[in-house]
């Protein structure tokens, strides 16, 4: 079909193959706003998808949302030391109100911390206050010199939680709970066989005491940091003079944490189950998991699709095409959007009794009887589900390797995409070194791993073991 | 209750109790940004139910959600002349990326007209591409000098539709139609009595071609626009050059609309039906619609209260009130957040087989038996919402007055709250000597109303039935 041939092979410029991907299956458009995207209604409906499902496990744990301005005056994003210095490079300055200067100037938010810091400054009084469990669904700016639909864009929709604890434990409980929520998550609905572990020194977020990290591996071997959840300890709380009265009624300090997932994972999505006919989408975050397609003009054939459809569970979404495209047409555009599932009835078929599957993480046809469809339906889409989630951990097995010493590890580098383990002695110059000799930087420390030999670049005692990876 | 003395009485200092509503039924707070306003977990959750409920309004009609960039370029905002002169004069201005200066400055957009034009030219070719039914979610940014919480600040949350029809009517369609939405939704769920029309030329949105509104009236008679869809034609479309091939084969340019309403529907749920104790809410709206208080620490209450809980229907949100406050501090606190129905069970209850309800609405207190008692919670939310819609209806009414002639006219604005109908020739001169004298302004001419006389103000022809109110 035309359109899949609009497609660049992924083997011959996996960049292009992406692009062409988000805008074949029409999920993002460039707009005269250099480095921001339009989020067409398909890309949009993944969003909103991703939303409800995350939003629900949020609140199951007690979190509510709130909305705090976008703005942020520059003395309030100066307090905390660290964190200025990781966002002042890369925020918008608002700096005219009207035709009148300001007398402060404001920049766009890139992250909420100072603004949740200086609200918890005034709410926070008592042990009764605390836990604070809040989260915000909003979109942030960061001024990035190159940008790619959903990987890197100056502005971004993603949610930030920002919580606030009486003690250190639970403040450090609630960083890992959330990490293994955006873990669960992007297992059990992107279909992502993702990496989880702790991000080094260098690495972690500007402000941080400790970020925990998800790592996704694209098609293409290259990392794709997918969500990450911070402990702050005391550090901003301290900064922002947050204290609280305390049970033993002495003033104490909070302890808090954020988290965060962007529509980066969209990309995520893309770069792990597409191929080169379109888009692939696991069931469980297809904006439409079912695409009936009627063959012919059989008024019969309408009246079985909407009896399959009453029957099916209000959980699953389905489409009919009842557009004037050719029925070619109509399987190739389907096939492009990624449906999960592709169902053709026509009047033969009825007299049959049966329908035509076409999977869309196969491709496979089958013939499939109409006795209990719906079953067989539901039974597919968990099927599908399932397959798209083995196929990329077997394929993101095959590139994870493991260098006992350099000589290895540059070897690997050279010649295999994918993340390399070694053993690592903890110190920044090893991790730098490797940084300038390959582009490799550090995933993340794993932390239920234990070391098994010296550091592969130094040769001294090793620490961690971790992993290394191209990123995007 | 401490709670409730923090309230100022309504008749007081109407302002003052506003703004203590909010801030002691925990709805919104101040921030370090000037201008704009923290919406705490209780007022988000009302907003949450407002886009639950719209957003399957809208898409019933077929409407898709989709993402724009925050930023408009100023080149871009100053493609339609009425529409640059409108919003220039309060909208912020990003100058600096980072370090460094802009080449164009780009402002946070304030509505969103020019960044759907520029998207609809590159994706509108065909009729096939009509209609399109966009709608967005977002925040938009007016520099206003005065603020108050919901009604007016600096960052506002709204939606916004933009759409693009083949044909005039179907524009015109699309205009009154989701113009009658708002009206539906704001009578069903927030029990508003709103009055419907059209806007004066004057008072019309900066580019539209006609420009249809919600205008609520609050309990001291003055009027809160609460909602406005507009009827553009082809104004942006031509000064975009928009045009598709049509199903004759000739160009064509479409004819576009767009309709919002934002968290100021908050402000008009507040000032309509909260009293002296605090907020009042819909059931439809609330966030916890039914407030279970245990007496005592029997646990067969607790078990009691689950067993109703469960068989309530799902539609029903309630909460248990376990807090280690006092009941009277319990009862005060339900009170003062505006829950509609709150239930006090204790053991003695138990025996005699009843529960105390306690209406927000009427602040009556009753016994009702635990015979069928999920039946009776539903009746009596059902009776709350309608009993709320009425009294604000009645209230309204009576500030509902007419005038023959100026001297009415004048004697009504200086001695009774409300709006005045008049017969009114349609000149500016008349609206704006009306504007000079008493400070009121048009609300909307009355579609469906004729004029049985002269223009109240200079006695010509009358062309309108027209309503001139005070407004937030």
């Amino acid at each position: 079909m035309a359109v899949v041939n609009e497609i660049t092979n992924r083997n011959v410029d996996f960049a292009k193959w992406y692009t062409d991907i988000c805008r074949v299956a029409e999920l993002v458009d460039y707009s005269s706003v250099k480095g921001s995207m339009i989020i067409k209604p398909y890309g949009y409906a993944i969003w909103e998808n991703i939303q409800k499902n995350l939003d629900k496990m949020f609140k199951e744990l007690g979190h509510v949302n709130v909305q705090m301005p976008m703005f942020i005056p520059e003395s309030l994003l100066n307090i905390e030391k660290d964190h200025i210095e990781g966002f002042a490079p890369e925020v918008a300055w608002v700096t005219m109100g009207g035709n009148t200067p300001l007398e402060e100037r404001y920049c766009v938010r890139p992250t909420s911390e100072t603004l949740f810091c200086d609200h918890y400054k005034k709410i926070i009084k008592s042990y009764r206050d605390l836990p604070k469990l809040y989260n915000q669904w909003c979109t942030i700016v960061r001024w990035e010199k190159t940008t790619r639909p959903f990987l890197r864009s100056r502005e971004i929709l993603w949610q930030e939680g920002h919580t606030m604890h009486q003690t250190e434990e639970e403040a450090r409980n609630e960083t890992l709970t959330m990490w293994h929520v955006y873990e669960k998550f992007q297992k059990e609905y992107l279909a992502l066989p993702v990496i989880i572990g702790k991000k080094t020194e260098k690495e972690k977020f500007a402000g941080a005491e400790e970020t925990y990290t998800i790592e996704a591996m694209m098609q293409d071997g290259v990392a794709l940091q997918n969500g990450t959840s911070h402990y702050f300890g005391q550090k901003f709380a301290k900064a922002f003079n947050i204290t609280f009265l305390d049970q033993d009624n002495t003033l104490k300090t909070p302890y808090q944490t954020s988290w965060g997932v962007t529509t980066r994972m969209i990309g995520g999505l893309i770069m792990t189950h597409s191929d080169d006919n379109g888009l692939v989408l696991p069931p469980k975050i297809a904006p439409i998991q079912v695409m009936f397609i009627p063959i012919g003009k059989d008024e019969a054939v309408l009246t079985k699709i909407k009896e399959i459809q009453n029957k099916l569970s209000s959980n699953i979404t389905t489409k009919i095409d009842l557009s004037d495209k050719s029925p070619g047409y109509k399987f190739a555009e389907a096939e492009v959007k990624g449906i999960p599932l592709r169902i053709d009835i026509g009047s033969r078929d009825l007299e049959n009794n049966t329908v035509t599957f076409v999977r869309r993480d196969t491709l496979e046809k089958s013939i499939v009887s109409l006795e209990n469809i719906e079953k067989t339906i539901e039974e597919t889409l968990e099927n599908i589900q399932s397959n798209l989630y083995n196929i990329a951990e077997k394929r993101r097995n095959s590139m994870l390797h493991s260098a006992a010493n350099y000589e290895e590890f540059k070897q690997i580098t050279e010649t295999l995409p994918g993340f390399i383990k070694i053993n690592w002695c903890g110190n920044i110059e090893c991790e730098e070194k490797i940084k300038d000799d390959s582009g490799y930087k550090s995933r993340c420390i794993l932390i239920d791993e234990k070391t098994d030999g010296v550091c592969a670049v130094c040769g001294k005692e090793g620490k961690h073991k971790i992993y290394f990876g191209k990123q995007y």
